[in-house]
């Protein structure tokens, strides 16, 4: 089992990466990293980490970035040597089975796609992000590969979902709901109407209409939308979140007495933190793809890259490819 | 200046609501409330504040009301004499000159659309909704009116929006930012990248995209998109808050030491609570139609009710319907 990672990818890459790595290879002995980046500077990390002559490790040499500021294109047209494109190539020759980047969201979806290619039976690639609940955690899926869709896209990612989520969390028959603006059939959009419909025909425990604010309550487990709306979500939740907090800490420091409060209960907020950490699962997958894809968070530290190596090879152990075409086959979604 | 008052719609009316009514008439000197709802219902809250003999009032009955759970569209179909309809239907005689309800927001919706009908100029009325940001606040536009939009609609609620926080926070040129998914102007859905084309013609203070994020960190006066997707941000923001402040007394409430902390920070707690106080403005106008109508939360206290009232005065005092007739013939938006 051959994992390509993408070197070069996220805030503080190489060096995070490289130690992530070097984390899952003590941890998981079951694969074979294939780091992808520019070999002089990935040379003193891989040394530092102390895996320069690890056995379970390649390096294949790519010496260009795609950078945050940059349209997600260039991977493909004028970059076609960034460590994303490269590594996403490794897969689509068979050199590897599974891909993680923590890089440029957009470029790594576009790579991907157009390299690693959809499974049959599925049009669009989504990406599924975990979020938190009041108690638990669910699936927000598309969180924002697909910014126009058709009904039978997000029946697609309802599937996608479901496997993903049997994966991470054990359960057999998740629940999914449609994220609308009412709770009745008949509320919504012209593209939810039209989903509730398909959704409601599937083999899915398929729970109806979620609006904006169930999604914390946990009314579903899984949470479908189009790709524009749910990155709107992740987004506006991510702002909201950080602002509350700002609040929080400018109107704790107006007063002395607020302060001392605030450091007596100090151990609430970092519990806080810890309810949004975006390490524990390693990033979102893009699912679809016939090869397991996990995307990190730009921001991601060595835990979180750890992590997305470990979820990249229980989508392969798994074989949840395999389960998804399956079920795609059983739900008889017909793409015009 | 006649204000047609929805006596039965929201939580606690009708007697939340005459209670906001007595102090607005008390406060404002300038209007006649004309109270619409069940006569043998009211009659007691009427005496409870003082105001059953009062010189600026009047009561039309009307013997049904639209509960929360029921179809939107119930006010126009079999309860035609309900509360709304009644009320929407003395502004459309010429007998009201405004209309404010903290009742079922659909069926106001509804109600007033039909009856009162939108201005010249402009398809389809939207709700702009106040919300804060990390300093100040802005406007979201359409906040649930409309749930599947032309690009036109877009360019309409902004300049409906723009004539609003003129109204609201006097700033003379605010800026407006459009709802998407990247900053460059490629970035988007279908609606997003031809209403951003629209919106950099028009005579506004057009800014570009602005994302989930960067709405609470004020990058715009007003945020424009379709109603669904501004119904979902709405109460995305609204869950998410209320989910966090569960966390906090959660972890709270775990150990001595931090209920000691908490109870010294206490006024931090009600400076947050203060942040998103939705009794401030008096609730969301219905943006577009001949007639000011202005929408109030269904928890509307009475000092929301009073502030309802207050903003349906200063609609009709600042002209803002003619004001937007004119910036909407000035940018010349053509409807297909």
């Amino acid at each position: 089992m051959k994992i390509a990672i993408d070197a070069m990818g996220g805030d503080n890459a190489p060096s995070i990466v490289i130690e992530g790595i070097a984390l899952a290879l003590k941890k998981f002995s079951d694969f074979e990293a294939v780091i992808v980046g520019n070999e002089t500077q990935l040379k003193p990390f891989l040394e530092e980490f102390k895996i320069a002559d690890h056995d379970r490790i390649e390096v294949v040499h790519a010496d260009e970035v795609v950078t945050m500021g940059e349209p997600s294109t260039i991977a493909l047209r004028s970059k076609k040597n960034s460590s994303i494109t490269v590594a996403a190539t490794l897969v689509s020759k068979g050199k590897a089975d599974a891909i993680v980047s923590a890089g440029h969201t957009g470029a790594a979806v576009a790579a991907t796609t157009v390299k690693i290619r959809t499974m049959e039976g599925i049009e669009r690639p989504a990406i599924a992000t975990i979020m938190p609940a009041r108690d638990g955690k669910f699936i927000l899926c598309d969180a924002g590969a697909n910014t126009d869709c058709k009904p039978q896209n997000l029946a697609q990612f309802a599937i996608m979902a479901e496997a993903y989520y049997k994966l991470m969390f054990g359960k057999e028959e998740p629940t999914i709901g449609l994220l609308s603006v009412g709770e009745e059939d008949a509320k919504g959009n012209d593209l939810t109407k039209e989903t509730f419909k398909i959704l409601s025909g599937m083999p899915i425990n398929f729970i109806g209409n979620v609006e904006g604010n169930d999604m914390f309550e946990k009314k579903a487990d899984i949470v479908v939308c189009d790709g524009f709306v749910g990155n709107v979500v992740l987004k506006n939740s991510e702002g909201l979140a950080k602002t509350i907090m700002f609040w929080l800490k400018r109107s704790f420091t107006k007063k002395i007495i607020r302060k001392i409060g605030a450091l007596l209960a100090k151990g609430a907020f970092e519990d806080l933190k810890k309810m949004s950490d975006k390490n524990e699962y390693g990033g979102a997958p893009l699912l679809g793809l016939k090869k397991p894809c996990i995307i990190g968070h730009g921001s991601s530290n060595a835990v979180a890259i750890m992590n997305a190596i470990r979820v990249a090879r229980e989508f392969l152990n798994a074989d949840v490819n395999d389960k998804i075409s399956k079920r795609i086959t059983e739900s008889n979604i017909s793409i015009d």
